[in-house]
């Protein structure tokens, strides 16, 4: 049994690391990823083979990696964030009954629902939803069905690709969907290229969230009922009494 | 400025803990935390102070981080799983404001939905709600609601706190609910001990999960309607085309 590794970079830099992932590259002789994210590593272990394809092609990659898993080598697929989390697990595992020979281990990362989380405040102190605003491979009719139940569960709701070039107002679109059910005061977060050059946070209402423009790089918080600013943080109170 | 980090360590072993999780103890004068998780970092960090409080004192376990940083120490709080979900970065904030010259930052950790997630397979390639069935802290009829707008949203759903002494019946009653919208086939997980001596994982239906019995050291994953499984893994497609 050859052995291929799905591992969960965390958010940019590498502090954000698990021990465990770092050494799973470490055992590993052939790294394969999105471009972006293989060279976050390489500086760490450059004497490794890296093979990169560009964004979007997931089968392609896995394939990749499975191939050079099954010609005896030990490969690690990374992710950033997660590997589980709308990440290459999936479909690591899709793929693979044709590499019997493979066995597949998923280690887990700090996805941005938890990195955002975290340099914002503390908004899952409670019951939440993460919602894909990406319609690529989901019928958006699916997402706003979903928003739409997140909102009436009274979830603290958190949106990952919140927009694209192509999906300029897809993020007016899901604050219009809460809207029907939450307030326009609620208290909502921003993340912006969490653990990386440039990272900051803003706090702004549902109502201005619904006339903001974010890009790619951007986790949104939707806060639930309860959520409130604190010292300029979005904490959601979990119910524990002060005397 | 004094700080207080509140540290998610993840689960059990410390492999799963994140550089920055072990730089923040390391540079800790003093770690405070439940008894439990504070053993797990004794080891590792024997030469620091370590104050611990029982299970669910955590207003007095935050009480006692925040007057020792206000005292000058640097302190870490340990959370297992992630210091945001469910965790104590929210009570940290909320009970700040007595101490201005406190600052606290909050360092993420894998929390249960991922770490249980990636034992099982690949539960969560889609959109997904995580739902705590404590009611110690929140009213039964709140979270009823909120399950039943989860299984309509058809969310992967995440179970933490499935189970108590007192509680014994909570899984049952969460699973008749989903029922209402959810087929009794639907792939189900179970990730018991996650990262420690013990740890296993069960694959059943819906239907069986109804009739399970669970501890509380145990994240329950209820698949969407299109999650199955493949080779002995909780799969959910993400949605790709294979050739």
């Amino acid at each position: 049994m050859s052995k291929l590794y799905v591992v969960g970079i965390g958010p940019g830099n590498n502090e954000n690391m698990t021990l465990r992932a770092q050494n799973a590259l470490r055992e590993s002789d052939v790294i394969v990823g999105y471009t972006v994210y293989v060279d976050l590593v390489r500086e760490q272990y450059p004497e490794k083979e890296y093979l990169t394809t560009p964004m979007r092609h997931e089968t392609e990659r896995v394939a990749l990696a499975l191939s050079q898993a099954a010609n005896g080598k030990t490969v690690s697929i990374v992710c950033s964030g997660d590997a589980g989390v709308y990440g290459m697990s999936g479909v690591a595992y899709e793929m693979s009954s044709d590499y019997p020979d493979v066995e597949i281990e998923t280690i887990p990362g700090i996805s941005a629902v938890l990195s955002g989380a975290a340099i914002l405040g503390a908004p899952l102190m409670h019951d939440f939803a993460v919602i894909s605003l990406s319609d690529l491979l989901t019928p958006w009719e699916k997402i706003e069905k979903r928003l739409q139940f997140a909102a009436q569960a009274d979830f603290v709701i958190c949106l990952y690709n919140p927009s694209s070039r192509k999906r300029g107002d897809y993020l007016e679109k899901a604050c219009d969907l809460i809207l029907r059910y939450a307030s326009p005061d609620t208290v909502c977060g921003i993340a912006r290229n969490i653990g990386r050059e440039g990272e900051t946070t803003e706090i702004l209402s549902l109502g201005e969230l619904r006339k903001t423009q974010v890009d790619m790089f951007s986790t949104v918080f939707i806060g639930n009922s309860q959520t409130k600013t604190i010292g300029g943080k979005m904490v959601t109170p979990r119910g524990y009494k002060y005397e």
